[in-house]
């Protein structure tokens, strides 16, 4: 049986970047279960299984496909119930919910502004002319002057992880002392502006940096693997 | 045996409103303890039980003290395995500390900001002469227009329980079906801004007011019956 997790991609397929897609790639791996990768372009996506998701992940699990990051997790926890679990009860299923919450409203917006720039400098020059017209006349500022907005992005993005660093004084992992799918939620958040940006978005010796280090490092480096 | 919990009150003993208080409070009665409450002033805090703690929430469980309200939760979750469940499992365990980091970290500073003014409203008409007087020359601006920054500090209230909103789509509680000691985190910063300032700090029909309501019906309707 050929396990399938359909991911997103750019113009390059090695790089699969959405940080829904992320999450599943590690509770895979955390579950032990082999898979094949099959990242895919936005207008590709409909075309998928019959037309079974307009977005990824999709999972297709011999001859179940499942759709959402979260309930692929929860597919996942039922149907493979004696490897190490994801969620660590019925309460860490309840409060993954909130942790979704806090990286979907609180970090995904702030990361979405600090992308803008980089997503200019990885285009061809052409493309960059363009990008730069387009948008300078969108936004009524030179990019250069909407990427000191940024930096505001990147305080911002700093206040909105102090619930973490809170947390990482007291466990190595959100989940405790090893991760849980929590941690893969918001791993997939920075996952996902660490690929599109390149950027280090928080000091090297900052206790998110340092968590969302050991995170690359969980299953083989997977993560770190991508950059 | 007599368990004694001691907490925080100002002038008005029948009015504790320490937010780690209320989490406990809220912890004993998940767990069908009796206890007896002993608001007491900031300043005998340190003559409490030979000096045990500078700060309250502090439990006596028979001849056990304990200090800190998530150690108190661990305590009776530990103590009292038999009484319903404050965690959920080990999973429910970890992540609560993220929710306390949330409530704590965002959550709490931007209360303080909204309850300044009606700390003011609150005092007798000496001390409001006073407290005009002295708090306007550290702000630098009259207690109106500080009020205005109250009104961002609201928006700004809003925009932080978006993770709460986010989770209560999905489940009544942040808990699941049933409140968690995660609700309790949570319902404690809320109820504390509620006894001081008596404001309600969200529209009625916001997720987030909706939920604060059913927890201030549980057991007993305890939270509500304090105003």
């Amino acid at each position: 049986m050929t396990r399938i997790l359909y991911s997103l991609c750019g113009r390059d397929e090695s790089r699969p970047f959405s940080p829904h897609c992320w999450k599943v790639s590690l509770a895979l791996a955390h579950k032990g279960l082999d898979f094949i990768e099959k990242p895919v372009a936005f207008t590709e996506i409909p075309k998928l299984e019959g037309g079974f998701s307009r977005t990824v992940p999709i999972l297709k699990d011999g001859d179940r496909l499942v759709r959402d990051s979260f309930d692929i997790a929860l597919y996942l926890e039922d149907t493979y119930p004696d490897r190490p679990t994801l969620f660590g009860g019925e309460g860490g299923k309840a409060l993954s919910r909130l942790v979704e919450g806090f990286s979907q409203t609180l970090i995904h917006p702030v990361l979405t502004k600090i992308a803008v720039k980089d997503i200019h400098d990885m285009l061809a020059e052409p493309d960059q002319v363009y990008f730069r017209e387009s948008r300078e006349a969108r936004l009524g500022q030179t990019l250069e002057a909407f990427s000191a907005a940024r930096e505001a992005a990147l305080a911002d993005l700093s206040l909105r992880l102090e619930p973490v660093r809170h947390t990482l004084k007291l466990q190595p992992f959100i989940g405790g002392a090893t991760p849980l799918f929590a941690d893969y939620i918001l791993f997939g958040a920075l996952q996902w502006a660490r690929v599109t940006t390149g950027l280090a978005l928080l000091p090297d010796e900052d206790p998110v940096a340092l968590w969302f280090g050991r995170c690359l490092d969980l299953h083989g480096g997977m993560g770190r693997a991508v950059a």
